[in-house]
């Protein structure tokens, strides 16, 4: 067997985070796993949504649109339609579950940092990508805080990253395309932190219910993708915080 | 450590699934998880959405909804705030998923099968009641189908059931409600068929990230609950069927 | 002439009020008119809509719904549509305006009470079975009030029940179903309290215009049912009182 | 007592109908109730509604707005607000059930008429107003089909009109103005036909409940009313049709 | 060349501002540009929108809206659809934005004035017949916040018109009717004040790009035009003040 | 007096056209108009909207949204607030009036072109270079559909560009940036074709109004804007063509 791309079962597509991507966000990132391209943006606004107010901790929420444009069809613009649709709600909500994972709500103190995920080009992976993405926006954002003294000491506790992993044509492959993607038998999203462990996994079977070998083997591989993301988003924030000295 | 409802670790709350509820549905189930109470219905139609019309398949979907005052305190009604929530959308999302991966759709012809669960009183695990109930609903309307020579041979592949697990002060417990729900460190909704193969994981770190043997061992309560509730169903169907011969 | 049910002209459906019927609500309802199952629950706030602030006085109001498969054929889901139909909307006002006449504003002080009435099975007068369950699960829900010192005498001033009315095949009858319903030539919804007097009185000419002897003699056996259902409701609440105390 | 007109209990206020006030519809009438001040049209289009395709009838249905300032303190526009209120909703369905009633809708053919009630100034009684100006609407717009040969016979038969009657300091009192209508302990809406049928009775007790005998009281007051709107509609059709010759 | 209505090409349709022309509002108007008739209403709110709070001055903003049968074949209610489409959006922004232009929003205080554009029948220009009408109402209900001593001295720094000019058969015209509008090559809504100098140019090419020499003849026609429509306002501002004293 | 840019009065900023910026629409460029970032997508379908069925013509439409945090401070998402704004429904139905005046609908045959314009970035007029943007991305698509035989001759008569031009600090400017768009005292969107002929003049006098001379002046200096942005969509399209070669 051999995947669409030519990749190993266990090999990333090509990583990119390029911060600072966009001008008015307190922080920006462009994110890519190969040409799957998410903008990444950190909004800080002073204040806490209703459900919060006078419980001094802060809160961190996420959104997620694709350009109508960014898939291999035109879908229709959610604003035009009306509604977003229950993917976009989906994935949202994971997104700011994911990253309030990272942070000590309480040492955020009444501030809302809203991720905004915007997918410009999609070939599968999107979800993975923004919470890979949106975690160094967050943190360029915090530093942002920090140095506006806003903040006195970093709310993040650790990094989080995600990546996909499914079985393809019978194997265990990790960060699947688009054309894996669509042809996947199972999908499956897992979020970990830097001390390895699960934040989320969703794992879904798309053509046969899938074995509890399967979702082991399904998981190491994860494991072993999202430790080079992990890498590479320390990289990321390291190389940029450091030219910006 | 004791649960709040004093049961042991593995025990399942007291499972009841009365068929025949309503009598204008096609199928039609009020399946009780002890307190959870959800109203499930199949509906037949004839033909298919627009997206699958002239491939000679059916469909199958599902639709969630919450009565206001199922709940602690009263949530507004979603037909009054002009659109269905994210939690929502995502949960009948999930339920739609799980059951097509029950059936055959080719043999269902081009046919929609619409389960509507509906809680009326919730006390946690609302998602996985209404998987294991919509899945009766289901399987009577089915026979339905075949008494009327809608369709000629049973669509249906195998039983699919549901149950949640969860990190509960510091130990896995099966089959959470909504004291322990509100309370647990890791929330998981597991869906699985009767060759023990999974449909869907789901797990969420609420409180900490959740470790690999954490994970492993709510997959083992999970298979162990399943199992007992597939019996359960097997029970409401054949008793039902048999009492109609 | 026969009605479809074999009941006589001036024959109610049999009546079933079961009290506590969910746990959450402060007054919790099902009432049943034959095969018309409406779960009502009456839930309590404090405060008051905007227009009422400051004014000292409380408020009732209703909403309704059905489940979509309560009917013959399946109807799609209101929140779904993203919003409430027109009849959807007519009835509530009708139940919010015939509970507010049960009650003394005044004495309910700053709280609102919200009547949700959903219907889960079908079979014509849904809307009737609805204000007299409803003016039960109020009244469930003032007793809660008055024990738990939230107010301090008792705002009801007086029963109210409701009940339909109609010509058939050229005769009056009384709570028609839906079989009925569907081929009458004249509906008729009469609200009522206590005292004999009428509250709302709403007919439709549906096939031919109705005289004013055909309107005096759907009166007559309206108030005739109303005494019924006014019975049937001091009954569920003196039981249930009696056995709670 | 005084009405705050001067009017006697049983005198309507003065009923200007103009015929083929707007250019571009089919049928089109200023009415006029006092300072109460309806633009009604009636369209005609060929084709009927979905729920209607086959059966070879045709179809009458209404809408109603009001201007944002026909009030005393201006209302939201519902086109802002992106819904029509309820009682928008429950009028418009009054309206079109009501001018159903007057019409042959097999005779009609497979073609719909939509009549606009659109209130340009309010002083109580838009709804009575916007029914009685409708049929003169219809009407016109049935004249003009048959000029045009689009159906061969009249379909419409018999007149139908609509007054409100009420109780106003304990006394029953005939179309009552706003300033009568927002005091009154009864409110009541009455469509009658020509022949002294009824349509449509909807009364509402506001402040206390209304007796039997009051109930007559205002009924009779009613039909007095509406036989005098019976012959305004006349005057008004046949003047027109007469100079249109 | 002849224009569909025989007007000479600088010739504007006969206008008629009736002021006062329905009773609710500050200030009202009926505005008609030959047979397009529109109902302006000013209405007067103390308090500003909220993102104006607290800065001591005043708004002014508007709304526009058609009757359904105002035009050739019957629009859908905008209310029913559920939204205001580009069109009207686009149209109330310019009403809004042109009469803001004259008034000095410091002078109005925290105060609020709605200027509602209703079209009761459409003949092309309704936007400039809004804006012309509108400045007349915004006017008398000026007059009528000094009367009342809501405000001390007159914000209004100037009058404000405004006319349609365009390409028909290639020739420049002034104040299209439907007939020049809907075959026009050029349309141009052209809004200036009483020094003769612009508040809004909105020109666009239908059918062919027009030229610099075009756009010159063009506006100078509109200068003509609105010079008319000025002093067709100060008369019936003049005589109905002069009356009112 | 300087403008905030240190530029000339006549000088636009930097403008790049990059192609192929995405790579599933038929066309796709990123136009930079200094910090103004937007992408441009032309999608092609075939089929035309209910109006155009069966007229043998083609259409072209525009759609246009900005990520939330292009802006300074963030603003709500428009398809979570379930509506677009007026500014968002004028801006696309600009864009696509003024791209349909580039084309022959006729000869595109019963095909639909839509143009996607998200701003990523933005810093004054980004509808202008949406615009001039839009129009290259189109160009591209037209190419595409050319090569794949969809069209057999280029519907395209020409090119189009815009500009934005304005009065800062009482002098006429051109492509203003947000510094100086927030401060203009009048602001106009010009759009010309490649004869030098108006497709749409749209100016607003924000402050003050403006004099003919002013009017003359802005105008001079978008002619000479826009000629410059002729040449830079000249060059994008034919080196990519080239190189295409």
């Amino acid at each position: 067997m051999r995947r669409p791309s030519g990749r190993n079962p266990d090999q990333l597509r090509e990583i990119r985070i390029t911060c600072h991507y966009t001008k008015h966000a307190e922080g920006s990132v462009l994110v890519e796993f190969g040409d799957t391209k998410v903008i990444c943006t950190a909004s800080v606004d002073s204040g806490v949504p209703r459900f919060l107010k006078g419980k001094g901790e802060g809160w961190v929420t996420a959104e997620y649109g694709m350009l109508p444009r960014s898939t291999h069809s035109r879908m229709d613009r959610e604003a035009g339609r009306g509604k977003q649709g229950g993917r976009t709600l989906e994935i949202q909500r994971l997104i700011g579950r994911s990253l309030r994972a990272a942070i000590d709500l309480k040492a955020l103190g009444e501030n809302t940092i809203t991720i905004d995920c915007d997918v410009i080009q999609a070939d599968g992976g999107t979800r993975t990508a923004a919470i890979t993405g949106g975690f160094v926006a967050l943190s360029i954002a915090i530093q942002h805080m920090l140095k506006k003294h806003v903040i006195k000491k970093n709310p993040i506790h650790g990094q989080v990253a995600s990546v996909s992993v499914g079985i393809y044509n019978g194997i265990p492959v990790l960060d699947l395309d688009y054309a894996e993607d669509s042809q996947a038998e199972t999908d499956m999203n897992v979020v970990m932190n830097e001390a390895g462990h699960f934040i989320e996994v969703q794992g879904t079977a798309e053509g046969h219910a899938f074995r509890k070998d399967e979702l082991n083997a399904m998981l190491e591989l994860a494991e072993r993708g999202i430790n080079q993301l992990l890498e590479k988003q320390h990289e990321a924030l390291y190389g940029k915080l450091d030219s910006a000295a």
